[in-house]
Formats: C-alpha cells, structure tokens, sequence
C-alpha cells in the first residue's frame, strides 16, 4: 500500500491542529494593553504548542520519508498519534487561560507524554514493517531524544502539581532538544549514499 | 478521470471532521478536576466518534486503492457520505453535552446509519463502474461487516429510547468490528499477485 | 506553471468551507425534539449550502482537468472565486438563523450571484491562456446552465424581499439544474478520443 | 529531500487561515441592515487580510515552484512564516471589532512585518541552499518590492498611534503592490528557456 494518502491525511490534520490553536486567542473587546495583557498566557502556550506541532510534523516528514510501504497497523498507530496530537489544542487553551495552574499544567504534560509514546510505537510499527536492516531503521538508530523526551515528561508530570512554571520549563527544554533538525536520518540517508 | 482529486478533497473533508469535534471540548473555566469532571462524556463521545472518522477514512483509502477510475456518480456518491460524516461533530456534540440522553443518542446512531448506507451506495456505485469481475468487486465481496453494521444500527436506535447506554455500547461494538483493518481487500489484492 | 497547487489549495480552502459550515449547527442544550425544531432552518440552509459548494467543487475538478496550465491571472481568478465560496458559511447561517427572513435570504443570493461571476471570469481567464481551439473550450461551450444560474440569481434577490421562501425556491432550482453532473466536458473528452 | 509535503503542509495551513477568518464574521441576531453595520469594519478588514493571505500563498507558490530540493532549516523557516500568518485572523479580527482604534492597527501592521520578515528570512535560506548562480537566486532578483513592504509597514506602524486610518491606507497600498503578479520568476524562467 502506498504512503501517499497516509501522508497527505496527517498533514491535513497537522495543518488543522495547528492552526485552529488560534482560535483559543480570543479577539478581547477593549482595545488596549490592558485588554491584551489576560492573553499573555494563552499566547505562549499557543506558542510552545505551535512549536510541538510543528516539531512533530518535521519528525513525521522524516520518518515516512525513509518509508517504503505502510501497512493496516502503521495506518492505526498513526491515527493513535494524531488522536492525541488532536488534544493539543484543548490542553494547550485549558493551561493558557488558568495561567499555568498545576493541574492543566499537568495534563498537557500527559498529553505530550502520550503523544511521544504513540509516535514510538508508530516508529516501532513501520520498523518491524521494513526489518531492522533497512534504512528506516537505521535512521531511527538508538533514538536517544525520544527517550530522553519520555524520561523529561515523566518528572515534568508531577512537578507540576509542585512547581508549573518548572514543569512548563522542562516542556520547552523538551522543545528545544527535538528544534535541533533530527539530523539522525539526513546522516544515515548521507552514509548510504557514499 | 483520475481518482486523485476525489481522495484529496475527501482526505481533506475527513481530516477537517476529525479535528473540528475537539472544538466541543470546551476549555472549562476552573483549573481543577470538578471542572473537568462535566467534560467526561463529551471527552468519551468524542473518542468514539475519532474512532469512527478513522475507520471510515481507513475504509474510504482501502476501497480507493483497488478503484482504477471515478465517474460523476461517483463524486456524488461520494459527496453524500461526507455529508453524512460532517453532521458527526453535532450529533457527537449532542450525545456528550447531554450525558447520553435517549434523543441525542438516537440521533448519533441514525447519522451513523446513514453514513453506512450512504458507504454501501458509493461501494455499489464503484463496483458498478469496474464490473463483477473488477478486483474491486472481488475485494468488496460479501460485505458481511456492512451488512451486520447496519443491522446493529438499526437494532441500536430504538434501543437508544428505552437505555441509551446499551445503545451506545452498541455503537462501540460495531467500531470495534471494524477496527479490525478491512483484511478482504489486502487479501484479494495478495490473490491477485499469487 | 503547474496546476497541481492550485487544485490542492482550492480543494482545501472547499473542503474546509464545506466542513466549518456545520460549526453554525450549534448543540442545543435540551435533548428533546423542543430543542431541535429551532434547528430546522438552519439544517435545511446547511444542506442547501453543502450542495452548493459540493457543485463548484464537481464542476472545478472538471473544468480544471481539461486545463493544461495555469496563469498568474487564474491563480487570482480562483481566489477570487474562493472569496465569494468564503462567504456561503456567513450567509448560509445568517439565513438559516433569522428563518428566511427577507434581507438574510437577499443577501444569500447575492453569495451565489458574486460567485457565479467569478466562476465565469476564471472560466473565460483559462479559455483565453488555452485558446478558443483547445479541448477546455470546447468542453464549456456555450455554457447555457451558467447563463440560466445567473438569469435566476438576478430574478431571485428582489424576489426576496417579497417572498423570502420563492427565492429560497429558485435556489433550490439551480442547485437541482446543476446536480446532474456536467456531462459537457466528459462528451467532449469522449469526442477527441473518437 | 522533496519539497511535495513541504509545499502540501503549506497549502493546508494557509487555506485553513483563510478559511476561518471568515469566523470572526460573527451571524447578527436581527435580519436587518441595522443589524449588519456593526460587520461593515470587520467585513473590510476581512478583505485586506483575504487578499494578504492570497499574496503570500501566490508569491510562496512562485518562489517554491523554482526550488529544487528543501532542508531541515527550510522546514523550520517556513514554518515560521505559517505561525506570523496564522496570527493574521487574531490580529484581524481585533482591528475589525475596535473599528480600527490605534493599537489593534498597529498590531495588524507588527504581524504583517513579522510574516514579510519571516517570508524573507525563508528566501534567503532557500537562495543559500541553492546558490546565487541558481534559477531561484536569479528569481529572486534584487526583491524591490519586499524592500518597500518593510519600509512601508515600519512607516505604518507608529502612524496607526496617529491616525490608524492613515497606516490602514498603508497596509491597502503594500497589498495593491504585491497584487500584481510576482512576475520576476516567470520573467527568469523565460529567460533561461530562451
């Protein structure tokens, strides 16, 4: 089966993801600072979740782009993902509008920690689907930011009922590991070439 | 004419649905779980109603795969089912922001019906372009899970007034029928190779 | 110049407008048949709508697959018609809300008229980059339907402000003259290939 | 690697941008004209930024068209460019409902600096990864007209404290510059075939 609809569907829904964040910016009736000012925090929330998005968008590109065929389950385990990619938005307005209060501050932790698991089984999936020879897997390799993301989450959770202003320091720590283009498959796509 | 366009626009149509429905998760204005408790059964309706948008996507790239060409029945057959699917995001919406009362989840099931039938008719318009013999009408075949779908269906509706909950597990039952990736088509196609 | 963008571009702005109209279905808060009735009008004007713009849509994907290229001035003739596709959400639900009142239902006229103006100037502007000889010519022909649709939109709009539901009628006339689908372009296709 | 889903990704998110600014044109209550005056600023403010929407995916559309291939920071450049548009319906509709009072003004004239910056920080990332002797440096040219618009919108900016009309008048202008067609890349590709 070809990629191609797989592809075009996830970046259909990206592209809806990221954009409808947005519409959590609500236009304020006065029109000045003081209007603007209760949307500070909604504002770099939607900043940090524009980032994920986008993040998770380039990773995808990369990853299907070493793909040579997906199979029914690579078709599942990438609706899993955007399932929980299609919660960001929610999280993201939910933590934005309480001001980083701990408990939404703590969920959108767990929605990225969802998200970061169900791209791993993605990649686990479309892996096991082309050998653990072919260059997809070798791309991947031993996949070091990804478990380091799932380690941050993890102590970034519970933090947040503690401290949220930390635990949303560790998510865009966690943002700015995986800015860093994931140079892994761009240099194993070079090795194979020379 | 080329099927492309067809599977464009409805790749677009779905993804755009599947998304949308995430708006009903209103952002709750208190930051604690007695805020978000309101929210369990839209959050419930809208993971069944995710499942049931991927499926339906699942099916639509699966039954497209095997189609060769695309006449202007075919359009509108194929227009009439995203119909059908668009009206999801409301009735879903109902269902979960009145707790599975009997109307609302009537309701859900009958615009599930109809997106049933209006699949049968735009499988039946295609097999009707390739002929009986076509590997799509051999990948189609008996149609066994259609068919029990819409008997579920249409068991699970008046159900709906007398106990909603044994509606909806209805609902599930069928989504979970389906998960099962549609083998019918791989297997004919494999046949095909043989 | 390639037309592969601006089919996608336009198949996503369509797909996005066709889906977003469902948004002014708003979920009422009871769940009895009470709460629906209010509904009614503005289902019906969904409907309407979503027939509509499942047209340009059909008539779009034929008119541009006989198009070998596009121009500068297509690419802002389309827009331009994407404008006017824009506005049919707007319309549609300000009819749908006020019951067909005599402006709201004016002014939907008015959506459809603009629109089908600007259809035609993105069908003269590609006939004019392909020559009065090409395939795409001849294909659209004398356009009678195109004339009629504009003949009834001009007949419709006064006739709203004297009877609201006769021009919802001749709404409803064009829409049905155009559902069958445009057999223009395929009889032409099928005559070069004889 | 390809620039297919780089320019697919694109597509999406700026139609979906276009698309739903049309949100902001909240439906009336009443059905009169008194009811839709209140929409007459909103309604122009949602032309300006259409059409600004519209020139940035025809130029994107032009400059991608003559690239080759794209890199990681290609990806992240534009999809810094998406996310200043993407804040296009916020900074929208806020100039609309404050019937262009100073700071909505100036913060329209803020977003669309920042997207004309992030489109140039794009075209010198693609320029570079091309060469200067490249098809799409040559395109590219001496870039009068973005110059200008950046001149233009930082003349516009503190003006909109002034006379918000004034900077209004502005933004019309650098859009009324850019509506003619970028026919520096179609007049190098010409050049080249000759």
């Amino acid at each position: 089966m070809g990629k191609g609809r797989l592809e075009a569907f996830s970046d259909g829904v990206l592209a809806i993801i990221i954009t409808i964040m947005v519409l959590e910016l609500k236009v304020p009736h006065g029109a000045d600072l003081e209007a603007l000012r209760p949307l500070t925090p909604v504002f770099l929330s939607y900043v940090l979740s524009f980032v994920y998005v986008g993040i998770y968008w380039n990773n995808h590109h990369h990853m299907l782009h070493t793909a040579r065929h997906v199979t029914g389950a690579t078709l599942w385990a990438n609706l899993h993902l955007l399932f929980w990619l299609s919660l960001v938005p929610f999280v993201s307005g939910f933590m934005g509008e309480n001001h980083l209060a701990a408990l939404p501050t703590a969920l959108y932790g767990v929605v990225l920690l969802m998200a970061a698991v169900a791209y791993f089984i993605l990649q686990r999936t479309l892996v096991s689907a082309h050998g653990r020879e072919s260059l997809l897997a070798r791309a991947v390799g031993a996949d070091f930011k990804g478990y380091a993301s799932l380690a941050l989450y993890v102590v970034a959770i519970p933090a947040a009922f503690a401290r949220p202003w930390s635990a949303a320091a560790i998510y865009a720590l966690v943002a700015a590991i995986w800015l860093i283009p994931d140079r892994r498959i761009e240099r194993a796509l070079r090795d194979v070439r020379d």
